[in-house]
């Protein structure tokens, strides 16, 4: 970047934005102004930046004039609606929603896996992939370039901050409705979240998957580059606040034991390797809360397969798997 | 059974313990007497059984004359320590832990799976396989006999019932502690368990995998009759109070698809199809609580592996998963 940039957030008071928001503030990110864009409802509000205040102004379709980066982070209607009204103003889109994800001209890009990718986006827009499927790839890429992987089956642990400020609001009314004997509250899940864990994140799809876990499928795909990845998924939310952790089964092409695949690990930046049964270390998802690396661990010689490994990843889904990896893609371009 | 039997319950203030004594009651299970069994600190407690009141007595060599089925649940130690006295004594014992499960004399019974090996018991001892184990074989066992049984992948999420009532303590004081700003109390998990996963359930084995984790292997081996059958697996610990999940991958020799395997389970008793993605319809810890039957629901094409299957079960892992499991079978005897 030769000069500094004027950097906008979309949806700069959800959970995603929030963190955008101290994710330029902590990485230092060279910019010239900083605007923040959120619903009617939410403008006038203000945050602090580097020790200014800033006035959260309304979104509208010509809020997009001088600003080069525009971070959405406001869900997919938002996105599909304003995207296109800041690429016209000159922008360049960071999307944090799944609408734009699978379209051809539009790069998916975790940094430090395909970084190049991102300086392909012919719309104008770069999408931000799908959690699950970032913190998922941030294990398995080391292990990739090595190995070459062949297959993914993951069941994933996904917390509630997956679903914005309203899924940490459901399981905290939940759980001091439920210490107090009064009735809980149900607007965000479909069962009790509280005490429990519910095999349904975002909607059935046919063949029964639901579209988180085909996320996993295509995105996985065309963040690697490997049309051909086989990938199974079952996507479970947990009473967890924040950070994601699935449990994956990779198959590789070519032999690999579980020394080797520690070593695969030496060097890649965003991921630490956590594993040493005999010291009982492993990651949980309250280490990596406000984390920004994933942690991987429990790794071992599948089972099952020949040329497998099971291992267990987990990342605080707010920041590597949203907004840390949206602010990372704005570095690269 | 030609005569009502003197029935003894090992551990009969632990959690398990406590189940048992209330599936003996509403299975109207055919009796002469119970005696209830427990260390002399809750030796002189009471406990009400078919409407009369029962004095918990010590756990000694000499508590097992006249008893004809001691029901043991009160660990791995006080097994060893107490059954062969039990059998000594003439009793036939059903064992809880996991003392003498991989003993080839000792039969391993799921009572809706392989009742005819209860018959067998050369030891006079029959074991209860494990929680997880069992869930996981009831959703298995209906498709195994249609389309053999080849290899299985499981992630699961246990709840701290697994632990017993102290595991069900620790979550309860860590989520009030959380909430009135105060220190959380851990003894029974290495990591906080309130609003957090553990991927660490029992001691970790050469190879990295856990005893919990390699009990799914050698278990479900032995109870299915399989000795070349592949399993991978990944135990981890939710904060729910009770009942377990699994997320199965599940290979077979044959083929199969959604609509079979849905069929293949009319008619097996202790499993409930849940499963209408189109309804929201699927099984969820929460569903089973308290509840005699496993529910199997979210049964998927396999995306990875030709001839598989992904599904997901739940159980209630004290009375499946333990108790019930345990008195019936007693029950076959």
């Amino acid at each position: 970047m030769s000069q500094d940039k004027h950097i906008a957030i979309v949806g700069a008071t959800g959970a995603v934005g929030e963190e955008m928001l101290k994710c330029l503030e902590e990485r230092a990110f060279p910019m010239s102004k900083l605007t923040l864009l959120a619903s009617a409802r939410s403008a006038g509000q203000k945050r602090t930046f580097r020790g200014e205040e800033i006035e959260i102004q309304e979104l509208t379709h010509d809020s997009f004039g001088g600003i080069d980066v525009a971070l959405f982070a406001a869900g997919g209607g938002i996105s599909e609606e304003y995207a296109p009204s800041a690429v016209k103003a000159g922008a360049i889109v960071v999307d944090n929603s799944s609408a734009f994800r699978m379209d051809p001209d539009v790069p998916l890009v975790v940094p430090e896996i395909n970084p190049e990718d991102a300086r392909q986006a012919k719309k104008g827009i770069i999408a931000n992939p799908n959690c699950t499927t970032i913190i998922s790839l941030m294990a398995l890429f080391p292990l990739h370039k090595k190995f070459g992987l062949k297959s993914i089956i993951a069941s994933s642990y996904q917390a509630v901050s997956g679903s914005g400020t309203a899924g940490i609001a459901e399981l905290e009314q939940q759980v001091n409705a439920l210490a107090q004997g009064e009735p809980i509250e149900q607007n965000v899940y479909p069962k009790q979240i509280a005490f429990n864990v519910i095999p349904h994140v975002d909607v059935f799809q046919d063949g029964g998957y639901t579209k988180e876990e085909l996320k996993m499928l295509n995105e996985s795909r065309k963040i690697l580059a490997l049309p051909e990845l086989k990938v199974s998924c079952t996507c479970v939310r947990v009473p967890v606040y924040r950070s994601h952790s699935v449990s994956l089964t990779a198959e590789f092409d070519q032999a690999v034991d579980v020394a080797q695949a520690r070593e695969a690990f030496a060097g890649y930046p965003g991921i630490q390797l956590v594993d040493d049964p005999d010291q009982e270390l492993y990651p949980v998802p309250l280490d990596t809360t406000n984390k920004n690396d994933c942690l991987v661990g429990r790794i071992r010689k599948d089972t099952v397969m020949d040329n497998a490994l099971a291992l267990w990843v987990v990342g605080d889904q707010v920041l590597k798997g949203a907004a840390l990896n949206a602010v990372q893609i704005a570095e690269v371009l």
